[in-house]
């Protein structure tokens, strides 16, 4: 296990109907002039009205910024941070999904630094500070929630990028599985493959002798596995809306992360596909992971691939041919992917096999290699994305 | 379900050498006159030495409390928060195992407090505030590293009792496995079979569909089962010591026993035996578990230790008799805390099967039951020490 730090400061606030105490948490947390950060329209009217009155109980004062997309985009965050400055907020409060809690965080950071906010995104400057931000969680899957990471989509170059600190921790974060109740099912499924990956991106390492963090991963597949069978049965079914929250939250947070390489090589391959074609991401993962799966089956040591679909996808151990019960695992995902209603194609997130020049150009790995459980230079990229866009099932 | 708050705010400093850093980390955390708790005497007499070069680096003001005893007792607290109150300390460093570390936390809450520190202890008082502490861990098993709780036996009474409030998390905790590489082979397995009983204290539960930490506490369970071994054969191996260490934190922080009922009879049935015959809390745990077990097979539905014996410890699931699968886990349990070198009846841990009737009367139910996933009345507590006392294994 290698060394690390881990530090996760977010006071979670789990249950029903608990956003009706928000106001307080933003007081206990030392906010007075807070901006309320949302998708705006119509979208939760009801929501929103018991947050602002809770707000409004308080006496806290309010600057609302709406309009937060899916993919969220950085011309929004610069109105933010102007806004912020103007009204003196001293709070962030992001009511929604990852695009708003990733927009909230954008603006925190933005707003008390000097240059521009992309220079954390674009690696030209350190992220050492941030206005504090607070979340009300109304879908599952990004771990936003309780991460310490944004991901924003640059509007000039279309690059996807991520910045991340400590500092960008939610101080709370108010997590009501009620809320995602009443998601629409491909939002839902989307969010289960995303919790999904952030298990994988983790679980495929090259680090010896990480036993713990193995199983616990292992653990929370198997989970969401079993549960996002549930909720596409039942969407109303609070239990199963209940164990993929908090799997959400636990498997992002970086507590079974820790001490182990990571490879985010399927995050990267689908930014450039969600940036190119404004695809959900979740969607884009269940195309792009089991694709990439099937090139490092191919191309490196099966043996984890292997224990995995043993241990979770309840493949037979095949002792001579541990490619085999690899590949097996590979298709159980996809089964399961489908039967929750996920593409597992190009054409299934309206991506064009025609632009896979253009994919791996935009991955910008020149004549180098990423970094990973398997570094994959252009050509492997070039494979994956064909894999994917070939993917027949 | 059930609704929760979870906050887990300690800085974690993990690997080889970092006990080193330790002097950076309390003046970061705000402290300037540090009392170092530790076992005192010749013990890790070479890592007290880095720890006090650190902190002489930094400048701080160092009060000394040393002579922490196993099961620590009240008579120390006392004197740690006089010496704390004289010198105006205003941050404690635990430097040792659990003892060490509890023993930190309640001259922590009780420095601050105008009354009698064990009002927090009897559950007269309510605990709210403490001065800050961080620990260096040297022993892998309490979890106090991480925890909000802290246990101390009451010299005169001789109550072991515990208490509990955010306030006492350390700051932060340094957890350098490299120190627990020279620990006796007893000590080490005392603390293995802690950890597993965190998790299983967690695991039995009555809450319905807590699908996520019951896969998160079976792969805790699964990797002390697989470290366990590994450790005892080669006590240096860094890497066991390494998941050993993590696990003994990230399994009793609670962010895998949030929202669900927990049963912590088994540790107030040992607490109360520890207290009388001052034996290891591990070795206690070892004998009272699995009997509690069998206890719970006999008077309860058995699917919960049955699935236990199937997911974790490999048995055969006979779904005509589950009763049966349930009796081959514990015996499987046991089989592992054998192999380890624990004790599995009194005569292990020095107690006498004569002294039942007291024990039970230490329990404090009168006519009264327990809270858990099976409630205890003393007839059931009296069943259970039978079982403990008499078992042949």
């Amino acid at each position: 296990m290698n060394s690390f730090d881990f530090y996760s400061p977010t006071y979670f606030i789990f249950g029903k109907d608990r956003e009706c105490e928000v106001g307080a948490y933003i007081r206990k947390f030392g906010g007075s002039r807070v901006m309320l950060v949302s998708y705006g329209g119509n979208i939760m009217a009801e929501l929103m009205g018991r947050v602002r009155s809770s707000l409004a109980k308080e006496g806290l004062e309010v600057t609302e910024l709406s309009g937060v997309k899916p993919n969220p985009r950085s011309g929004l965050v610069y109105e933010g941070i102007e806004l912020c400055r103007k009204n003196k907020v001293d709070f962030l409060l992001a009511v929604g999904g990852g695009s708003v809690i990733d927009t909230a965080k954008a603006v925190a950071m933005g707003t008390v630094y000097d240059g521009d906010f992309w220079d954390f995104f674009s690696g030209k400057a350190q992220l050492t500070k941030a206005l504090p931000i607070g979340t009300i969680q109304t879908l599952a899957g990004t771990g936003s929630e309780g991460s310490p990471d944004a991901i924003i989509t640059n509007e000039k170059t279309m690059d996807k990028s991520a910045a991340g600190n400590d500092c960008i921790r939610p101080r709370f974060s108010v997590m009501n599985p009620a809320l995602t109740q009443t998601l629409p099912p491909f939002q839902t499924a989307c969010g289960v493959t995303d919790i999904i990956s952030h298990a994988l991106e983790r679980y495929f390492t090259n680090t010896p002798d990480v036993e713990l963090t193995d199983r616990l991963l292992e653990g929370v597949v198997l989970t969401m596995l079993h549960e996002g069978r549930r909720v596409m049965e039942n969407p109303a079914n609070y239990e199963a809306r209940a164990n993929i929250m908090w799997a959400g939250m636990v498997v992002h947070n970086d507590i079974m992360g820790v001490g182990r390489q990571q490879d985010w090589n399927s995050h990267h391959l689908e930014h450039v596909m969600s940036s190119l074609y404004d695809c959900a991401h979740g969607a884009g993962i269940a195309v792009i992971m089991p694709a990439w799966m099937e090139y490092c089956v191919k191309h490196h040591d099966p043996m984890r691939m292997a224990g995995l679909a043993s241990r979770v996808f309840g493949c037979e151990m095949d002792y001579a041919d541990p490619a085999r019960t690899a590949m097996d695992g590979v298709r159980a995902f996809r089964v399961f992917l489908k039967s929750i209603g996920m593409p597992l194609n190009f054409a299934g997130v309206g991506a064009d096999p025609k632009d896979i020049e253009k994919l791996v150009e935009m991955n910008h790995v020149g004549s180098g290699k990423t970094k990973g459980f398997v570094e994959l230079d252009a050509a492997a990229i070039r494979e994956i994305y064909e894999l994917a866009a070939n993917c027949e099932m």
